[in-house]
């Protein structure tokens, strides 16, 4: 069938075909709570689970992962990009308390190659299964003339839900607390496009010595949930006052945002390792340490704050290496990166 | 201040300047229900109404504009994107019967022009104001190399709420039930790509005879919502069986969404007119009706499903002018279109 509306540049066939391609890695998403999902104009959740909560709150965060999908275009690897995404939008809504019911998609590219969607709606409904929730729904679009030939973007809206009681950050962060830095799985979803600026003369299947994988595999790395380490740490018994997601503009800007307004925060240099990869970015490029620090997480992917009393026994629970990187003072809501 | 970081073509000062440009318009849309909007890692929805209902579901959708954002940019007005996004969304859940809670936009471009951005998400927060629900969140990205040079897309989620038992549509849904059409507001957000191929030769401020303004004020007339004039129907007495929101795929796609698998429906060709939009748009791109009725709504956007002698008093109450537009019979679920 050769119609008008496939030679203006979209294809209903591809999309219907996408769709036949995920639909099984969908619906294993689905548990008991989805009344609606593939099909219907709107999925449907059953929230009956909410009328045995005291106060609550429900909490969504949308997201993309920048320009880490021109890197994935570029190797033609689509598996991780929607565990990227999912992750990232789990990890925005686990520092407000929240545990996710639910994630939406939306994928747009210049021409949908179905086999590409299909790649990235499985990564993004293997990511949802893990997390132990279901992809709802979402959309695709071909938007020739809006996007670059062969590129493509992806965004996600999560909703999730806490009791109004142990809402994060709480009331009582403060001067003393102690920050503690749980590594980054790579440079997560921020920064592409200064790396890409750096490499970009470098072809992606190159083995720097600094790396021991390919500069590809070590970019496509993807953003890791920090939901089965942290969910622990949800109930209002919990030593955690505050989870800080670094995302764009590294510690120094997402750290902040759950401080209060008179507190600052000293992050000591010499606490973690940063992680090969960012050397790399970091001397190939000539980028200045805070640069750096303003871009990347520079291997720390989450912050949480505990009381100095109760950080042994958080970085025992926790069940993985993480790092006292700093403490908070009495400030004008500034953080400090330095020896 | 000539960083690394805004060198590669990510500029993060446009973008805190285009959070500033529309702040004022999204506070606007914050009822006592939100707790935390602009600034947090993810907006906080007080749900304790859910408490309340009997068995709440919640309803969400996610969903772009196509390629008018093409026209849009094109014509360099970006004051109804926003609004055609939202309305979108409202009437994608409304049809399940939903009424909205709480919306959540994307906005990605090569480079953020942060008055474009303001302009879009101020006009999707009046839509937002005009529906009573809050913006409770977005996220704005710089894609250089993904997007072309001056286009963007947008892409948002809606959350809504529903009584399990209201949920549309109902299993009553039968032979003989009564079809009645509801106008669209232009060719919506479907269908883009097949105009733009059509007109691509053409001034976009051209006036054609057959319309009483230029073509881009006719593309860019904004999608409805069909909230206001339905809302009323949405309790449990209604005699409103299903809607069907009219989108990509026109009646003949959408409709069967609806309808269970042994119901057909006849729409006949001569109980509305079709605006001369489409008329236009038929004639200079040649297309074949059948065609039409595949891409375009045809001047209907919204299809409402009633038994025979619920019509009238539907058609009354519903306080704008309708069409008679066809009805159902056992058959194969097809939609049949003919005189």
């Amino acid at each position: 069938m050769n119609s008008a509306y496939s030679s203006s540049g979209v294809n209903i066939d591809a999309g219907n075909r996408a769709v036949e391609l995920m639909r099984d890695a969908v619906r294993a998403t689905y548990n008991q709570n989805v009344l609606a999902g593939i099909g219907a104009f709107g999925g449907l959740f059953d929230a009956s689970e909410l009328k045995t909560m005291r106060a609550p709150v429900l909490v969504a965060s949308t997201d993309g992962v920048g320009t880490k999908v021109k890197i994935a275009a570029q190797a033609n690897r689509f598996d991780n990009i929607g565990r990227d995404l999912v992750n990232h939008c789990i990890n925005d809504i686990l520092v407000q308390g929240a545990r996710p019911l639910f994630f939406m998609d939306y994928i747009a590219s210049s021409k949908l190659i179905p086999e590409h969607v299909a790649a990235i709606v499985t990564s993004m409904a293997e990511a949802c299964g893990e997390a132990g929730i279901a992809l709802l729904g979402g959309e695709t679009a071909e938007m020739p003339g809006v996007y670059w030939e062969n590129e493509f973007d992806v965004a996600g809206t999560i909703v999730g839900i806490v009791e109004r009681e142990n809402v994060l950050p709480r009331a009582n962060v403060q001067a003393g607390d102690v920050l503690i830095g749980l590594k980054s799985s790579g440079a997560h979803t921020n920064g592409y496009s200064l790396i890409r600026k750096i490499f970009q003369d470098v072809p992606l299947d190159t083995i720097f010595p600094e790396l021991d994988e390919a500069l590809q595999d070590a970019l496509l790395a993807p953003h890791r949930s920090y939901l089965p380490v942290l969910e622990k740490f949800l109930a209002p018994s919990s030593p955690v006052k505050a989870l800080a997601h670094i995302t764009g503009g590294g510690i120094v800007e997402n750290l902040p945002r759950v401080l209060p307004e008179n507190i600052s925060a000293n992050i000591h240099l010499n606490t973690w390792q940063i992680p090969p990869l960012f050397q790399l970015i970091q001397q190939h490029g000539e980028i200045p340490t805070e640069e750096m620090f303003r871009v990347f997480n520079m291997g720390i992917g989450m912050i949480a704050i505990v009381a100095k009393e109760d950080a042994r026994e958080f970085q025992d629970v926790l069940g993985e290496e993480s790092f006292v990187i700093g403490e908070l003072e009495t400030g004008d809501w500034r953080v400090e990166i330095g020896d």
